[in-house]
């Protein structure tokens, strides 16, 4: 029993004040888009296996913690051995992410919602990735989603209510990169790439922000996916669209560029003239379902993004069998819940109250509910021989004030509290 | 595709305004708890699958789902096939209960946490149970516990900060039965029944509310645990006991009254002046891991608790190889949610803008922001021919006004807003 007791690999205990600190900020999320209309739902933390494994979920869907059936005996298991399908022992599996769940809940409910349906999710899932710093098994995810609206009110509705989100959370300097899949779809097409070498191209070009324009070009020419000729020509665009953003058309627009998705950009960003939308023809997002906008979150100090989302129009009808349009943005919770300051959300006046060991407990908690009917949050600790550390650990858990509790004392106006160091 | 879509069997989906109502509800006991001084913390959903089936959990563990292993092959499911233990494929399992995660957690932090620690647990269990009317297989559960108290004080700051949760809320009327397991262990020894038999036998008393005097004696007799003599002296207690409450001692103390436990909860009665605290010596509370004060919240109205706890010293110390004292409370999140009224957390000023299908997303994204910014709550609606639905279906959710944009409105104050039905 002395051995390390600790929670699963890769998962993590939230003590008081790292939960305090999220809770925070999961309370100004959710506000931030409930204002904006946005209405809250949740699902169940486990879906049906066959349902996570419908291929929506994409290289996800092997990371699917999968939950056994009950009531399994030695046949099951011989059953498994012979056909080699150990999945066939699980009947469930924990969500490895809100977006299969949402497509499933809105087929299962579509008669109760509106004809629109704005749906927030704030919800843990559950990924069996190897753990590594910054990745966990389970995590957040806070995504808002609008259901039924083909047209752009939708992407200027997400990235307002995000944008928002953010500025209520104090996170400042933000902006959104965004792209269209027919940018992309018109880049590779120039540079001659074959359609069936398009998703792996994509993979690629992703990266760029990691290896660099030579990088990529160095990779898809191994790849063969780029022939040496296209390799110049594909050097020469990823250099003049590096940085160049909305002023990639200061003089013609590129030979590659889809003018009519531009276009529909440019409306956007005239939709949002309080947000900075950054135009960028390379940006990807892993999600293979993505079918039009896609955007990202990009803060100047940081590599990597906080949160992106896209238009997914083909998805949502695969439980429903008709098609329904659809685009989401999912806030990346755990890399913006570090950016806060350590004290976020604490605020509220909270004392501590220090008594002798046989002190009467009828007069201690009448004292309590007395301060903290007056908004106080308030601990009892006993007194002990040596009570700076008992001081130190409550002002570190956010207590601002203490006093004695003497043995008289019976009201809490007779305290006389000290500011805890 | 057509056929029903629906949550995993014995789980459920919120729609967004049973999600709000409670959401309501854990903002109101959280904030109620974090004033008494208790911090809130939080664990993975899983633990490692030993943990969870050490035996402190009682008959819960046999309904822990589980979670099976990562990358097993047929080998894996023929040497189960051939040990017949099915669980050796599993080494996650998701908790069943909050107290075996605490006590996990209690292991893994203590250096970092207070002498007495005070948590707060608000999160979700799940057992595989048959689903039935009120039972589910993932719920909510809002636990509170002190760890390194021995003393009175832990009950006293548990059953007050339970008290102003329920207050709160607006559940009035409630009452805490009280009871000592070593009240239960005089009554049963002066019954003379064997100290090898009271586990079993308390299973029967615990039944008293729902089968009567006459039904737990015809048990304990049927089962071997009463003899002819002892179940008319079982009969004559239980006829006495019935709603007697602190009355019981009107006289002179019953020969079965363990008097010091008697004196203990007689102080806590006095130490809370303010709470309705009824003693019932037959209040059992079915875990087995109980050794002191037992507790149950009682509604006037109602059949069944709304919660309970006890002192449960003997359990925390199992996972550190030390004692340390402990007492919690749970509150029945499911049933109490349920007596909430339907629009519990309603309340925010919730509006509709009605738009033409065509209308600039600019101008409805900029009113939007205006009218959330003033606190309010704002939900787009495309016009519809027949609009009567659409708003009906806004005024369920809890939208309360709307207003028409026409085509030349640019700034919220000239929206003419109605009441919704």
């Amino acid at each position: 029993m002395a051995a390390a007791v600790t929670p699963p690999r890769g998962m993590r205990d939230f003590l008081p004040a790292e939960k305090a600190r999220r809770e925070h900020a999961l309370g100004v999320i959710r506000h931030s888009f409930a204002s904006h209309g946005f209405d809250e739902i949740e699902t169940p933390v486990m879906e049906d296996a066959a349902r996570l494994h419908s291929g929506l979920g994409g290289d996800n869907e092997k990371l699917a913690f999968a939950v056994m059936k009950r009531g399994l005996g030695p046949a099951d298991a011989a059953a498994a051995a012979e056909s080699g399908d150990l999945l066939s022992l699980a009947d469930l599996g924990l969500r490895f992410d809100l977006t299969v769940p949402l497509a499933r809940f809105y087929a299962t409910h579509r008669a109760e919602l509106p004809t629109v349906f704005r749906a927030i999710q704030i919800a843990p899932v559950w990924r069996a990735e190897r753990p590594q710093k910054g990745r966990f098994r389970q995590f957040m995810q806070c995504d808002i989603d609008i259901i039924g609206e083909a047209g752009p009110l939708a992407e200027v509705e997400l990235i307002t209510a995000t944008a928002a989100a953010l500025d209520a959370l104090g996170l400042t300097g933000c902006s959104i990169r965004i792209n269209d899949r027919r940018v992309l779809a018109g880049l590779l097409a120039h540079w001659g790439i074959a359609p069936e070498l398009t998703d792996r191209a994509l993979i690629t070009i992703d990266k760029l922000d990691k290896i660099g324009v030579d990088g990529v070009v160095a990779e898809l020419t191994s790849l063969g996916i780029a022939a040496a000729g296209e390799a110049d020509e594909i050097t020469a665009t990823l250099h003049a669209i590096a940085g160049a953003g909305w002023d990639l058309l200061a003089d013609a627009p590129p030979a590659w560029l889809d003018v009519a998705a531009y276009d529909d950009l440019l409306a956007l960003r005239g939709a949002m003239p309080g947000i900075r939308l950054v135009f960028d023809p390379t940006l990807v997002r892993g999600m293979g379902y993505y079918t039009g906008t896609i955007f990202e979150i990009a803060h100047p100090d940081l590599g990597y993004s906080l949160g992106g989302g896209g238009r997914y129009d083909g998805m949502i009808g695969r439980f429903l069998g008709t098609d329904v349009p659809a685009c989401g943005f999912s806030i990346g919770f755990e890399r913006i819940v570090d950016l806060l300051p350590a004290d976020a959300g604490a605020g509220v006046d909270a004392v501590v109250l220090v008594h002798e060991k046989d002190a009467d407990p009828a007069a201690l908690v009448t004292l309590k509910a007395e301060l903290a009917a007056g908004g106080n949050r308030v601990r009892l600790e006993r007194r002990a021989k040596n009570l700076k550390p008992v001081l130190e650990r409550a002002a570190a858990a956010g207590y601002t004030r203490f006093a004695f509790v003497g043995a008289g004392v019976t009201d809490a106006a007779s305290l006389e509290f000290k500011p805890l160091a």
